[in-house]
This record gives structure tokens, sequence and C-alpha cells, in this order.
């Protein structure tokens, strides 16, 4: 049964967004009384039916319903997108599939790149979540300064920050069942005054490992940490 | 200081390989007496001074050596190859950031991919030790059938299978510092017979979470996880 993305069901909404109209009529051949599933992006899969295939708007009636709370932690990381944005890309891809929340796009002093094609990372993330059937669709925001970023509110706030001086390592410091926002800083690292700036509001300072990794992958990294712990 | 990779120096190899001479000499224009870095993937990072600046056979003497054992547990994952190589090739540079020891790419029933170019897999490894900076080379094999893979050794040997009589997480069933083999199917999953037999043979069933995993992000999650566990 192939599944499709449609948000705003429960408000009453009984047919398919244009693309996926198109997908699902045009591309994927289906007809009137093809059964369907949908996720909504917001804890509910649907059983469906197709009751008009039309290629632009095509209606369909719902059978069944599932719905799954969401999880009992929350995950924000705010990172600093990369220069070659595939790197990026593949990080919101992983993510999704490891369950994140919320990812935020951050402007640093060293950051390599200071704009992002949000459209295209929404895109990413409902194919992500169409992939790995997520229930919950994760938030994405537009690039954000780095003193913005320090006012985000979370339970547990965490900055990482590779020093010789940085024994605590994040699965040590998080403790279970909360909310969690993690900073990862750009290629050449956060400036000095951002990782002070950042430890004066509150964060804590917290490595992800032994080894030295790129961005993305302490981004990624830093999700699947906290997925674990809470697992 | 640039660092370059240069195996077989404890045995006396005292320059560069002609790749590695060419980036030394033509492309970063470096000169007699220049100082470079050079890991050798056997746990040595040799502290180096360019002696003779040949494009082909960049010569060196060394000044200063330091040497990291292998840690005490290791990582072998077994994983069919994805269809796009790009998948796979994610999975092995990530892999190599976070650590692990031994990569083979197995052939499956349901494989969809069932050639892989080695030569590439061992330069991107290369390149990713260097980015990372390990000290030790991981080893990479390459296609093995499945049943070849079931008579490979390992103290703890598992292969990640989710269905929903599947509860023990990898995380919940290795035990500390040990000697980790996962194996980690392709995008149709293992066929029940190479299950059975794999459970026949030994293997523990284990899960890697509760989302649906693609074939790269489940292998970076087994790797992961060991990581994370022994941290």
């Amino acid at each position: 049964v192939f599944l499709f993305y449609q948000p705003l069901i429960p408000a009453g909404v009984l047919a398919l967004s244009e693309e996926e109209s198109k997908h699902a009529v045009k591309v994927l051949r289906l007809t009137e009384g093809s059964e369907i599933e949908i996720a909504d992006g917001h804890g509910h899969f649907y059983g469906a039916r197709i009751t008009h295939a039309d290629p632009k708007k095509c209606a369909f009636s719902i059978h069944t319903t599932s719905f799954s709370k969401r999880r009992d932690y929350r995950i924000h990381i705010a990172v600093a997108p990369t220069k070659n944005i595939d790197r990026t890309e593949w990080f919101v891809e992983k993510a999704v599939e490891f369950g994140i929340d919320e990812i935020t796009f951050v402007e640093c002093k060293k950051s390599e790149r200071r704009v992002v094609n949000l459209d295209r990372f929404e895109k990413l993330i409902v194919s992500a979540l169409k992939q790995s059937r997520q229930p919950w669709l994760p938030v994405v925001n537009p690039i954000t300064p780095f003193p913005r970023i320090l006012a985000t509110k979370a339970t547990e706030r965490y900055i990482s920050y590779v020093d010789h001086t940085n024994p605590l390592q994040l699965k040590a410091a998080a403790p279970l069942r909360s909310d969690y926002l993690v900073l990862i800083g750009p290629e050449g690292d956060f400036a000095e005054e951002e990782l002070a700036a950042a430890i004066q509001a509150g964060f804590q300072k917290v490595a992800l490992g032994p080894s030295r990794l790129r961005t993305e992958t302490a981004a990624l990294a830093a999700c699947m940490t906290l997925n674990l712990v809470n697992q």
C-alpha cells in the first residue's frame, strides 16, 4: 500500500495536495477504489480509499485511523549549515530516520554558508518521514543568528566544543526523558567569544566521543546519542 | 601542518607514495625543509620534514613519533552494499569518523548490488582517516557470500532484523569491551532462510531502535551504538 503525506486531515482536509495527487494518479496510476495510506505528520496514519482520482486534487475517504503520541523526550539540533550543502542534507535525512523534533540552521562567526533553501529541506523531511514511517513531522527553522539561538528555550542546553579541557560527554551529561537543545558549530568551529557567550547563557559544553567529527557527523552523533540514551 | 598517509614507515619506508608525493609537491608546493605530518594507519603519527621534494617520490626524515594503541574493543560491520552506492560510501566515511575496525560487503539473496569498487572504498577510508585523525586504518573486505559471513569469527555476533517479536536492542545486548560483528541486510532485508541460518550459526537477532532505518543508516547506527556503549 502506497504511503502519502497530507497534513490537516483532522481539520477536515480529505484530498491530497497537488503534488501528491499527481504522484498518485499520474505516476502510480491509482484509480477510484485504490487503497492508500496517509501520514499527516501529526501522529496519525490513516487507511484510506481513493474516491475521485483527480490528478490535481485526489479525494479519498478514511476507513481506519491510528495515532502515536509524541515521544517523552524532545531533540532540537541547531547546526551551522555546511559549505557543501549535500552534507547537511544527509544529516537531515538521517536525523529524521533516527527521530528528531526540531532543526534550526544557525549562522556563526565562522560560518561557511549563510543561506539555505528551506523549501528543499521541507521536502527532504517529508520524504524521510514517509520512508521511515515517522508519525510526527520535525520542524525546520530558517537561518538564525547565533545570539538568537542562545535565547532559545530547552530544559537541557548543550554546546558541542572539543578541546583538551573538555572531558564531559553528551552521553554522560544528558538526563533521561528531557527536552534537549544541542548547538553544533561550522567547519571552523565556534569562535571563542561564541563559546563564552553560550556558557554565560547557561549552555553546557559537551564532547561527542573521542574522534574529531565533521559538522554534519557531529550533528548526527548528537541526535543518535540522545535517542540511544532514551532507548 | 599538512597530514599525509604513508603505510610501512616502521619497516623503513621514508618516502611518500606517488599520489601523496604529487599532492605534496605539485598541489601544495611544499619544498625541501617543509614540515609535514604523516599517519601510517598502524597507530603512528610522525612529525617529519621533507628532504627531497620529488613529485613522484617525496623523501622525508622523521623527528617525532607518537603511537596510539588499538581500542580495547573491536567493531566489524558486514553490510549489503546499497543499489545507490553513494549511500554506502556515506556509511563508510561516517563509520571511519566514529571509529570502526573492519567492514565487509556481503551478498545476500535480496541484494540490489553484487559488485563494489574496492579501490574506491580504500581511497575513501584513507581520506576519512586523515580527516578525522584516526590512528588505525580500518580493513575493508570485498563482496562475500552470506554463508561465508556466518563462518566469520567474533566474540559477539549479531544480525540486525526488525520484526514485532524482536524487542532485544543492540544497546542492551552488547557487553562492554568485546569484539563485535553485526550483519546488516539489503534494502529488501534478509531472506527468512538467511535469518534462520544466522541464528542456527549462533548469531543474536537485534534491533537498532524503534525506527525503520535504511540499510546504510542501520549500519551506521550499529557502529555508533557499539562506540557509545564503550565510551
